[in-house]
């Protein structure tokens, strides 16, 4: 009898981010309680102390080396040794199955891009982000990978978001919207108006037409498909008017001895609205686009955070993400080609 | 001694929108007690007709036409008896300090710019809308008029911001921000990286430099200038965001018995937060640009947004809005002058 292969590990940049190394062996700890096989990246003594504290024992590759938060993404083409870049190199040298960063965000990005590399067929790779709707999550991207693109790369990212959306979501047939002011084909700014004709025209993707700023939270589409400079600008918006709609409705809360009370009532059922808004459910973002799984986290993460994204990792690599977007590719390539 | 100028009344198209001429009639009359000049703008039959139900009696301009909400907003070119034309016409005639149209947006932006023509050096004219932040309202332009827009357009948009939000909100000396994504200079799409020297530029308003999407709520600058591509979408999910998540509590609170009694003590203090939401506080959004007030409501006014339209369109006349913009755009195209 053939024994299973051993899984590969996701590898996971112990030392970027503003918690770590702490929150990363914690949540690598709960992780890997639960199945998810992890190893970390990072200076083996510091990982060894925080390891020995928590009377925990994963496997580590040294990085001795770490990029700041303050420091400039280009600056992973010079520092070998940077936590974030030899995680990226442990999943091209096929010992772990994809990797996560909760550090530099344009680093971890510019780590995939130039260790990974970019899939044949994507011109850019985008940054997805899963935005809890009235009908479940969505997929919103480019959410600021790329502040400038072409109508076919928007074409690219719609195919990219519908695979996503099968495999985070397990929606089978995702719909794909294209995000425009006006639901008709010819409404949009002269970008929108030249990737319509391209997305509806996209064979094995479910084109709804155009949506607009208010279907992103209604869950009027599986996927939204934007530039990265409306996408994040979407993006931090819903983030901040949730903060800002709670932080009004605690004030209520406090303007009376009534509401107090009131709350006091409340607070279990509001919690729950809370945690449909909490970001850290997936614990990090995925770089679409991308040679492996590659996951960017916020600099905030913490414990949890970090065991959501590394079995948020592992799912999509147990479940052939990226070979899965491979191959739409290709078949897109197809269709560019005929249509020229 | 001499009288007093007679005030000019704001016209109104009392024919254009879903709740007309009911809405318009009851929220004229109701602004004409509160010492508002107004002429209603429509059928002088169904209006006379709507008056005497309800023992009103305002002036009226006959218009026999009326623009449909799904017809094409060029219709205006041949349709000179619509009301909404005839309204642009009485203030070219100065007959009337502004107007206000509940009717088709497209049609009252169209009226706006062939009736009442562009101020000198605005190339684009652009709509603001008034958006509820944690310190007060902010002026958000342009949210539709503009898909496309060049960097030198956002430096108008900023200089008219500034002005109208001087007289909207009463700030002395607002901040303008321009809406992208990363806080520094360089950070954002081309369009904003060619904008951001123009606006640091600019004599006259007190630039604070680039905003992020979350920045938009929480109020950090008075003024936020955008394309209108960017500022429908971001005008758009705020809302949507906004009726969703309430949406949320509203089922959190039919979830349980307690969570219902919670609500119930509570109600008084989330309406007071839902109030501070409610876009028809200023009842209808300006176009600013054009040579004379004009204002677009939302097709569904009722009669408390067009009380409060009237009211608002009343004091941009009073404070000489328009005269100032066109001062100011002189100003500026001086500066533009000696840039060259």
């Amino acid at each position: 009898m053939l024994r299973p292969m051993p899984e590969l590990p996701v590898a996971l940049d112990a030392m970027g981010g503003d918690r770590m190394p702490d929150a990363a062996v914690d949540g690598a700890a709960q992780a890997h309680a639960e199945g998810v096989p992890v190893v970390l990246v990072g200076d083996p003594d510091v990982l060894a102390a925080a390891m020995n504290e928590r009377g925990v024992d994963l496997p580590v590759v040294p990085a001795g080396d770490v990029i700041g938060m303050n420091e400039h993404a280009s600056e992973i083409r010079r520092r070998n040794d940077a936590s974030v870049v030899v995680a990226a190199r442990e999943v091209r040298e096929e010992r772990a199955s994809g990797f996560v960063s909760m550090g530099h965000s344009g680093a971890t990005m510019a780590a995939a891009l130039l260790v990974l590399g970019r899939l044949k067929g994507v011109e850019r790779p985008a940054i997805v982000a899963n935005v809890p709707t009235q009908k479940g999550d969505a997929a919103l991207l480019d959410v600021g990978a790329n502040a400038d693109v072409r109508p076919r790369m928007l074409r690219q990212f719609a195919v990219m978001g519908a695979h996503y959306a099968r495999i985070a979501f397990g929606t089978e047939d995702p719909s794909v919207g294209l995000l425009s002011i006006g639901e008709e084909p010819g409404k949009g700014n002269e970008l929108v108006r030249a990737a319509h004709p391209l997305l509806a025209a996209t064979p094995g993707i479910r084109f709804h037409g155009n949506v607009e700023g208010r279907d992103v939270l209604a869950g009027t589409t599986d996927v939204i498909v934007t530039d990265g400079f409306t996408g994040n600008v979407v993006l931090k918006l819903a983030e901040g008017e949730a903060k800002i709609l709670f932080g009004w409705i605690r004030e209520a809360v406090g303007s009376s001895l009534r509401a107090r009370l009131g709350g006091l009532l409340l607070k279990p059922a509001l919690r729950k609205v809370a945690e449909r808004l909490d970001p850290s459910t997936y614990g990090a973002q995925p770089l679409l686009g991308v040679g492996a799984p590659a996951f960017i986290g916020h600099g905030s993460s913490d414990a949890r955070a970090v065991r959501n994204a590394l079995r948020f990792a592992h799912r999509t690599a147990q479940e052939r993400l990226v070979p899965r977007i491979a191959e739409a590719m290709t078949d897109l390539a197809e269709v560019v080609a005929a249509e020229e």
